[in-house]
């Protein structure tokens, strides 16, 4: 999502499609459309975009009653949210409590080991590259931020996801990794994009079944059930709050 | 290399082989094998054990006078360096002044741009990984050092980075980037492996043409007349001292 501060056009991603609006603000709006593995697996599934709407409006409003800053302002209709508009960072931050996916490859361990403290990195968006891990030097000389703003993407990426997990542990849900994204505005660095299961791995506490984007990802199952699941289980625990 | 404090075996690796000596010693054996794309491609150069041997003794030489510590201690025969023996540490410490490599496909930027300041990687020697990129949260994640010891390996890393690059400079040889190799001894980390055109890309300062391993990996070229223009240039360099 590339939502530029100066940007007038539309923007349509993998997933989303942000449309600019009046005062510096933005409506994002969810597609059903699922991919994978750099959008080589690609799936139209009907009723994703609403559950990602909804589920990242929870997520977003939750995050701003901690204290957290992010660029949501009001869900306007099943698919779309209202959001303020940011410069965004070329960046992924994924912060990871256990390990899963990729960091199964790249360090040798089994699938689950906890993390402890959460490992945090960095991938630079860019499907051409195949989205690679960079590191601080790496960001650096790509001038995609600078050290204050490594930092601090790499705090808050790590306080959001601790909230998150505090916020889906109490539904019974078992944070494994997040992949946050962030842009600039006028007062800092503003958590955007979505929240959702298709940018985080997310399991039943109890059975260890995958309800996020791995359903989609792996073939294990219906994605749309996952989500729901999922949906339904936050609703009913920021209902309780 | 594996050499371990308290290895008593014998350690055969893809360039050289490592015993054990009296007095925590090791012989380290320069093999005539060229190796590329994680073993994937191999050769025997004849000639290449002896020229490698030569260029470590003298760049390991030159450092040690330059205060670094390393484990050299003496030229046995032509292929053999009697070494302190360390606790390798499994990482490779690479150093870049400029891109080339893996970095043009992790960045997009183009061959040849400077690194200013130079950029600073780990890599994770596991053969069956594929040795890859780490960042400080998977080192600890991993154990493989403390946090001491990766900002240690990175400050001594560049500060010998930038030594050979200065011995490399007068010699009219552009050092784009290398790859060092670390261990644990009583007194601190040690730098150990080698020296050599097999872990730098080192390109004559006037034509630009590689001298290093790349003529083996890109087959541009006879690497024993690159290795042997090297070692002449830099004997010659520190014969001059």
């Amino acid at each position: 999502m590339a939502h530029d501060a100066e940007a007038t056009a539309t923007y349509e991603g993998k997933a989303k499609i942000v449309r600019p609006l009046a005062d510096a603000q933005v409506a994002v709006y969810f597609k059903d459309t699922a991919t994978a593995f750099n959008g080589q697996k690609r799936q139209e599934i009907a009723g994703k975009g609403q559950l990602n709407a909804a589920i990242s409006a929870l997520c977003f409003a939750y995050l701003q009653r901690a204290g957290v800053p992010n660029h949501f302002i009001a869900q306007t209709d099943a698919r779309t949210l209202r959001c303020r508009r940011a410069t965004m960072i070329p960046l992924e931050v994924v912060v990871r409590f256990a390990t899963a996916g990729s960091l199964l490859k790249r360090t040798g361990l089994p699938a689950g080991t906890a993390c402890t403290p959460p490992v945090i990195e960095f991938y630079y968006k860019r499907d051409d590259l195949g989205d690679p891990l960079l590191n601080a030097d790496h960001i650096h000389l790509l001038r995609l931020a600078t050290a204050d703003e490594i930092d601090g993407l790499a705090a808050a990426g790590l306080r959001a996801a601790q909230l998150l997990q505090q916020l889906f542990g109490a539904a019974d849900l078992r944070l494994v990794d997040i992949k946050l994204e962030y842009g600039r505005c006028a007062d800092g660095l503003l958590l955007a994009d979505e929240i959702s299961p298709d940018i985080c791995r997310l399991h039943d506490a109890s059975s260890g079944n995958s309800l996020d984007k791995d359903l989609f990802r792996q073939d294990t199952g219906d994605l749309l059930s996952g989500y729901r699941e999922v949906l339904q289980r936050l609703a009913a625990q920021t209902a309780d709050v």
